[in-house]
């Protein structure tokens, strides 16, 4: 096989690739880590909040997570603001947490307690304060705000989180349900949300790729219609059915990381039945909290995805190329994918719409406004999603 | 034991090190990277290329190795033009291989070919393309260019693969057959290269240290002469026999990187029987492809060698230490060498030798000038190689 | 639980964190490095100085240590000064050490006394030196100066290791025995250092927390006076016992780390018995040699901590949490403790005093004058230490 001498468009020709790095990096004082700053982000399940300290990793940051024995959760920078050592391997005691190495006790504010070398209990104990975060506890979650302390917002409420069905209650799962693959997954949280923001890629990557790994209702290539929200991108699917009916879709990419994905396994039409917030640990790796309304516990988890009848962790290499999943998908694209080699064509209006939307954000808060979806009303109403799988007339 | 105080040529006394970038590095952009992109270098076995797409890294480059249905076979940036997901996870069609995220179809010279979730399959599929590579079959292998378009060298033939002996066919290995360890031999390439043009060596590692582990006839100190040819450096070694006959073995070095070795076993007297290509993965790897004249399918890889009875992988780490071969030897001067540490004598001539025609070759480029060896003429003889091992009269 | 919206002391207000670079990176020509480089320093057990090479790491810089069959110890730099391969895959002889690669032979001072390869075996040889470094054995232990030539000290002599008691010898161990964990241990040496100097940690680390890892005497709160000596710093505890005694035990931190810390399990009750010398691997890893008296092979090894009744490497990572040691504090504040983030208090003082005494070598070198504890008197008398355990009379 010989080939001609004016080969075009050869990997000769490539430019040196970039990211975009206002709209990826997680870090405090960069953009998007700024922006990320001004929402609650969950940071364990309820349960994690224990007498043992658990680490954390959010937004680049290196925290413990514990729970004194009043009951108080209590999210603290991890090195001792002492001497610097881990308080991960320190001890929970009624009022807070004990470093192992000179005894500092500080509670879940980050006061200092106890000094128990020092004179007299500690005379500057006063002094010092143990970088600490708030945290509140909703729906099987720790949230936790790690921005600015004068631009804290409200926890916000969701109404299909708050409004149950008969014999439904909510729970809540850690294991990155969504994400295709293990509960930690290694590339930039970004690739993860403007998948959200992308319905096109069901029927390939969900349908004929790895056969219909969600309903065969699923699989076709549906009509789109992508519209800018107060508080997001709203993604409306449109699929015909038998009968003169069609299949109405609607997934919500809501600010900051919030995935408001219908059951893509069709399981009822009705409003969305859960929540994923991606937590970005640093800017090459994030996780998904989910929580949801369920009739059994363990129903959040037996949502996971199967691919040729097993779970990812199970898979042989071989298998992994032949039902790629969200996972291969997104990790495939790489740590930071390279914005600078992409070509975007009508599919992609979704995800140019939520770039769009968070270089808003980014503008606003420049201009010194808030970003969208923050609230400062207490007694703001729980917030309604659109998103649902829903069957209608033409 | 008590040394004196005007201690002498310790190490605090050295100097910042560095290595010769220009001669090692093998980035697109890079002089030796330009340099080794004038060439063909060989990406894989023939049967790599197949229906499950394959990573090839050549040259610091991420790719992906396949064969369309049609039996073309294609080497595409791993990275799909579209969104930046790894083609890995490809399905190999009749056509090409398709992306798994939204199903772009590319062919094995980067045209996209469809676009199944945009309007009309695709309406701007003309003006993306893969970034791809040109490659052609030889010899069990699969070459590529990956150089500037307009300065793709025909791929050349070489006599002691094209003339075959009786019985004989040729046969293609890519397990680092002459590297002395594992497929994948962690250090720069330059180092094995410029082992090819050090024949000193082999009476001494391959014969006092790890036992002769070729042929006693190799195990003495020969006499040697070097020389640059218009292709590279040869290296002729001369060793004194019984009844007045000597040992007469010529090695080259070829340019960008061919292994032009006997058989250091000396199985026969006669022409080199195999050639081995080294291909740069990045700066700090490498891996060989051997092709050669076999009577019998395995040939090549029984002329790994054994140390201490034993495969490399086999052996303990004190048998490494016992019985140390090229892989030691090479790796054990680190990721890339430190050549401002380096103390060249009279037996070094070979390795000089080899350093000063690679800079001719760069000045030569520099000057807009064909690097050696470099032929456009699809009609040219195959070539002739000097290397093999001959019993002379003195 | 809602939080005020006026949060304090969060930590979105931390300020970027750096570490003291001159009292913590062990390169050459970095300031602590050039004050390590004015002492000796163990870098080996005597048994590791055999015909086997054996790899070491010391402040920085890659040295192989092997013993002539002569008996000398010799400490070369790894990378043959020749073409840069390794000596570890060396052979050694009567009179040195011989590369794998070429042959050349290299006696313990560096000095190249063949080269195979070469026309007459070598007629430049008296013009390379392998990079070596001095060493002298004594206490079981190989030690080794690295600094200029011209500075080198006499290795000095510790009475605790000179004069014997009936039955007594000394014994070396290199299994970091005081560093609470596995023998290389990855943090930066002064971590380990400033913890000598550190008694308080003793009763909360060792203590309350761990349970009394040591002796109940331990376990109470001492009264600590600190003082700077012409060699370091020392600890003087005083802990009131029954009786109208008291407990008084001395450690000392001596330049440039030695740890001179008396038995914590307090089997007797005199002067220090064993001596703990840190090696700084590099910047981020180091290990401990002892050298101590005992009446029974083995007893060094056997004052290694158990925790839960279990060796280090047997506990699980809740033990770890349970039950946290020297290891895990140090270790705990990262690879190199982020200084700027420090807060000193009263019990602090040997902390700051180790440091100020440091700085004060530092400023000694820099005005041309010799550090602490450096001589030149081959006649010295052995130091003798203040370190121990005492009762005594209030």
């Amino acid at each position: 096989m010989t080939i001609g001498t004016h080969d075009t468009g050869t990997g000769y020709e490539m430019k040196p690739p970039s990211y975009k790095a206002d709209l990826t990096e997680v870090g405090r004082g960069k953009p998007m880590g700024e922006l990320l700053r001004r929402y609650w982000h969950p940071v364990g399940l309820s349960r994690d909040a224990g007498d043992v300290p658990v680490r954390v990793q959010a937004l680049g940051e290196d925290l413990v997570l514990f729970r004194d024995r009043q009951g108080r959760p209590g999210l603290l920078h991890a090195r001792c603001c002492h001497r610097g050592t881990t308080l991960y391997y320190g001890k929970v005691e009624d009022s807070g947490i004990r470093c192992c190495y000179h005894g500092w006790l500080f509670d879940t504010q980050g006061h200092c307690l106890e000094q128990p070398c020092e004179p007299e209990g500690g005379s500057f104990k006063d002094k010092v304060r143990q970088p600490w975060y708030p945290v509140e506890e909703r729906y099987g979650l720790i949230f936790a705000y790690m921005g600015p302390p004068d631009k804290k917002p409200v926890l916000p409420r969701y109404d299909c989180l708050e409004t149950m069905d008969g014999g439904e209650f909510v729970e809540a799962d850690d294991s990155s349900i969504g994400g295709g693959g293990p509960a930690i997954i290694p590339c930039n949280w970004l690739q993860h949300f403007e998948n959200v923001a992308d319905p096109y890629h069901v029927p390939v990557l969900h349908g004929s790729f790895s056969g219909p790994q969600f309903t065969n209702m699923m699989a076709s290539m549906p009509e789109v219609r992508f519209e800018t929200t107060d508080r997001g991108v709203a993604i409306r699917s449109v699929r015909p059915q038998d009968g003169g009916k069609v299949f109405y879709r609607v997934t919500e990419a809501i600010f900051p990381t919030l995935r408001v994905v219908p059951n893509p396994r069709v399981a009822q039409f009705a409003r969305v039945e859960s929540i994923g917030w991606m937590l970005p640990l640093h800017d090459t790796a994030f996780r998904i909290y989910v929580a949801g309304r369920v009739k059994t516990s363990g129903d959040i988890g037996r949502m996971r995805s199967k691919f040729n009848g097993k779970f990812w962790w199970d898979m042989t290499e071989r298998e992994h190329q032949q039902f790629p999943g969200d996972y291969e998908a997104q990790v495939g694209q790489g740590p930071i994918t390279l914005h600078s080699e992409e070509h975007f064509g009508q599919s992609d209006r979704g995800v140019l719409m939520v770039r769009r939307t968070i270089r808003n954000q980014l503008d606003a808060m420049a201009a010194g406004r808030d970003p969208a979806g923050v609230s400062f009303d207490p007694d703001a109403p729980p917030i309604v999603f659109e998103a649902g799988n829903y069957i209608r007339d033409v």
